[in-house]
C-alpha cells in the first residue's frame, strides 16, 4: 500500500506584519522587517514544525501610505542567503519581478540561492503589480497586464534555459588528469526573443534538485496559464472552499493541458489562521481584531489594490461603489474577486474595507477545528497545501506546535523531513537537464 | 599620545583559486566555489585573524576557456548574506557592475546585506571589463570604457541618494501613540539624469555605518577619477612599492582635490604573499609553482586581459610583441602596465605570461620577511591595508597564524575589534544623510 499522499505546508515571514498597524502588538518586535535575529527564529520555528519552506515576499515602490513592513525591510534573495547558513532542512522561496530584472542575474542569484542552502532554493516569479515600481527602474511607463505576462513567459524561459547551461555530470574535476569539465556538457543559450536577448553559459551549476522550484503568485487568467505551462507550484489566496476547488481544478486541468502531469504543479493557499485553545476564544480574538481596525487605515488597504483609489470620498455604509477599471493594470485578480463578493453578499464599503484587512476566513478556531479545515481543503481537492501567514511571531509557535501534532497524527503531514530539497519536501520531479533529454533522444535513432 | 595609525587587511576569497590549475592542489576542495562550508572556514578565519573584511570577486561572461572559479561560483550578494550570518565582526564586501544592474536593486541589496550584517556590508563598484557580458544582458555592445565610467558615476550617485532616502531618527516606532515614522524624514530622490531615471524613496533604511562601504577597483584615469570622487576605498594591483606609492600619491592627491579628505579614502593593494618558515624555503615554493605553470595555460591567462587574443602564434621567447590597441577596451590599466613593464625589462612573451599567472612579487619569505614588506609598503605612503589571495587555503591559516601576530606586536594591525561595522574598522567616517545636512544648513540661516 503506498503511503497516503500528505499536505505541504509554509510560512511567510513578513517582519512587522501585514496590516497597517500589526507593528502594534506588544510581542512585534518594531525593527522586524529589518532584523536577522527575527527572520532566523521565524524560519527556525517553521523548521521545527518540518514545514516545507519559508516565503519572503516582495514590492518595488514605497508611497507614504504603504504598511509598515514595505517602508523598511529586507530583500529576499539577501535574507532566504542569510537563512540558508542558519537552516538546514527548509526550503527558501523569495519573490523577484520578472518586468524589473535581469534574466542572467535572476538565473544566476537563485542558482546561488540553491547551492548556499543545499537545494533549498525557491524563485516567486511576479510581474510587479504596484505602477510606481516603473519610476524607480529608469521606464517610462508600468507595461500593461498583458505584456507583462508575455515578459515573464519570456523571461522564465531564459531561466531555465540558463539553470541548464551546464549538464549534471559536466564537472569531472579529475586532480590528476586536469580535466575540471567536459566541454561537449557545457551548453550555450543563445536565446534571442522578443523582449531579451541572453546568450549564456551561466556561471554556475545546477544543484541536486535541478532547478530552484518555481512559484507563481499571480491568480489572472495569464497568471493561472503562466503557472500551467512553466510553474512547479502556485501561491494563491482563496477566501472560500468552493472558490479554490474551482482554481485548483482549472489550474490542475490547465496543467495536463499543457502536457504535464497534475502532480507536477503544487497548488498553496495561503492563509491567516486565528488558532486559540477553543473556537470560541478564537472567535472572540477575530472579532476584537476586526473592532480595533480604524476605518481609514482600512480604505487605505483597500485602495492598495486599486491604484490608491481614494475611497474616503464614498458614503461607509452604502453599497460598495461601481469602480469601473480602476485597478485592472495592477492586482486584477484581487480586484475582480473583491468587486464579485461585494455584488454577491451585498457589502458595504466598510464591510469590504474592513475585509480587506482581516477576511473572515474559516481557518478560525481550536487547533482541532482548524487541522480539520486544512485537512478538509486538503482532501477535496482545494489545495495540495498552505502557506501560513501568522498575524503575530508567537502564531506560528502555536500553530507548529498545536496544529501540526494534529495532522501529524492524522498521518497527513509528516512526521520528520524525509528529503533534504525543496523539491523531494514538495513531491516534485527533478526536472532533466534539456540538453541531456536531447542526447538521449538522439541515441534512440 | 594618539594611537599609531594601522594598517587594514582583508582577504578575497576564490573558490578554487585564481589560475587554471589551482584546483589541482589537494588541500583544495574541488566544489570550493559553489560550496558554503569551504566560504564559511575562510571567513572564519579571516574574522580569528580580526581583518577588516572579506572580499568577492564577480565576472558576467564565461566561455570555455575562463578559469575554472569563474565558471562555477557563487553570486556575491547572496553568498555574502550567507556570510553574515555565520560571523560577527568582519566587513562583507563585494562586486557588483554598474554596467549591467538596475542601481535600485543594487542599492537595496547592499542595504539589505547592510541590516543583515548589522553594519558590514560593502560594494565593490566595477564597469565590467569582459566584452561578453553585453550578450548576456541584451545589449547590442559593451558600453566603451569612457562610456562605462559615465554610467558608473551616474550610477553610484543614485545608489548613494536611494540609501539617504530615510533619515536616521525618521523611524519613530511608538506603539504608544501608533506613530511608525516621520513624513519629513522620508525623502524621494527624483533622478533624471543621462543614463536613468529613478524616483525613489528606497524601501529599507540605513544602518549604524550610515552606508556601506563603496570599493572602487578599476586603476584606470576614469577608475582613479571615480574613487577620488565618490569611493570609500580602493582596491588595486600593484607589481612594486613604487608604482603603488605613485598610485597612492595620485589617488589621494585627487581626493583632496575633490574637496575631500585623505583619510576618507582607504587604499588597499591586492597581494598574492607566499609564507614559508623561511625565506629560502618560500622562495623554493616560488620557483617550484613557476616551473609548474604550464606555457598553454599562462598564455590563455594573459589572453583575459587582451580580449582574449592569440598568443600562441607568436615565439616564446622573442620579445613581448606590439599589440596595438587590442585590449584598450576591457582591463585597461592592467594592458598598459604590462606593456610599459615588458617595455622596461626587455621581457620576452613566455616571462610576460608566467608573471601574468604568478607574478614575482615582494611578499615572498618567512612571516617576518612579509611582515617586513607589509609594514614598509604601509609606513612610506604605498597603501593604507592590503587584501590577501591565500594561494590555497591553509596559506590564510598560515597567514593568519604568523604574519598577524608579528604585526600585532608592532602595533601596526589591532590586536581585536574595536568596531563592529566596517567603517569602524577602516576608520571610515559614517556619511551624513544628505537631507539632514540640508537641513542643518536651513537652520543656521
Amino acid at each position: 500500500m503506498s503511503k497516503p499522499k500528505q499536505l505541504k505546508l509554509g510560512s511567510i515571514i513578513l517582519g512587522v506584519g501585514g496590516t497597517m498597524s500589526s507593528w502594534r502588538h506588544p510581542s512585534v518586535p518594531v525593527d522586524a522587517s529589518v532584523n536577522l535575529d527575527f527572520y532566523t527564529q521565524q524560519a527556525q520555528t517553521a523548521e521545527r514544525g518540518k514545514f516545507d519552506l519559508v516565503f519572503i515576499a516582495d514590492g518595488l515602490s514605497i508611497n507614504e501610505k504603504s504598511i509598515p513592513h514595505f517602508l523598511n525591510r529586507f530583500e529576499p534573495l539577501t535574507i532566504l542567503s542569510a537563512l540558508a547558513a542558519v537552516t538546514t532542512r527548509i526550503g527558501l522561496v523569495g519573490t523577484l519581478s520578472s518586468t524589473y530584472s535581469e534574466p542572467f542575474n535572476a538565473a544566476r542569484q537563485f542558482a546561488s540561492l540553491d547551492h548556499i542552502s543545499k537545494g533549498r532554493g525557491g524563485w516567486n516569479l511576479v510581474t510587479s503589480p504596484l505602477e510606481g515600481s516603473a519610476a524607480n527602474y529608469s521606464k517610462e511607463q508600468h507595461p500593461s497586464h498583458g505584456d507583462r505576462y508575455e515578459i515573464a513567459e519570456e523571461f522564465l524561459d531564459i531561466v531555465r534555459g540558463l539553470w541548464d547551461s551546464w549538464e549534471d555530470d559536466a564537472f569531472v574535476r579529475n586532480k590528476e588528469t586536469g580535466v575540471f569539465f567536459d566541454a561537449d556538457k557545457l551548453h550555450t543559450l543563445n536565446h534571442k526573443g522578443k523582449h531579451f536577448k541572453v546568450a549564456g553559459p551561466l556561471n554556475i551549476a545546477r544543484t541536486k534538485q535541478g532547478q530552484p522550484v518555481v512559484f507563481q503568485a499571480g491568480s489572472s487568467e495569464p497568471g493561472k496559464q503562466l503557472a500551467a505551462k512553466g510553474a512547479d507550484a502556485v501561491f494563491t489566496g482563496q477566501n472560500s472552499i468552493e472558490d479554490a476547488r474551482a482554481f485548483y481544478q482549472d489550474v490542475k486541468q490547465r496543467t495536463l493541458t499543457e502536457g504535464r502531469e497534475v502532480d507536477d504543479l503544487a497548488i498553496m493557499v495561503g492563509i491567516v489562521p486565528i488558532v486559540e485553545q477553543t473556537d470560541e476564544a478564537a472567535e472572540q480574538r477575530y472579532q476584537e481584531s476586526i473592532n480595533r481596525i480604524p476605518i481609514t487605515e482600512a480604505l487605505d488597504v483597500l485602495a492598495r489594490f486599486f491604484d490608491h483609489h481614494d475611497f474616503h470620498q464614498y458614503p461607509l455604509d452604502e453599497p460598495f461603489p461601481e469602480l469601473g477599471n480602476i485597478g485592472q493594470n495592477s492586482f486584477r485578480s484581487s480586484t475582480d474577486r473583491i468587486k464579485a463578493r461585494a455584488r454577491e453578499l451585498g457589502q458595504t464599503l466598510r464591510q469590504v474595507a474592513l475585509e480587506a484587512v482581516a477576511p473572515r476566513t474559516p481557518f478560525i478556531g481550536s487547533p482541532e477545528t482548524v487541522a480539520d479545515t486544512l485537512q478538509r481543503w486538503f482532501e477535496t481537492g482545494a489545495a495540495d497545501g498552505f502557506i501560513v501567514h501568522p498575524i503575530r511571531p508567537e502564531d506560528l509557535d502555536v500553530f507548529v506546535d498545536n496544529v501540526v501534532p494534529i495532522l501529524q497524527e492524522r498521518g497527513v503531514f509528516r512526521n520528520d523531513y524525509e528529503f533534504d530539497t525543496l523539491r523531494g519536501h514538495l513531491g516534485l520531479p527533478v526536472p532533466e537537464n534539456r540538453y541531456a533529454q536531447r542526447k538521449e533522444a538522439n541515441t534512440a535513432f
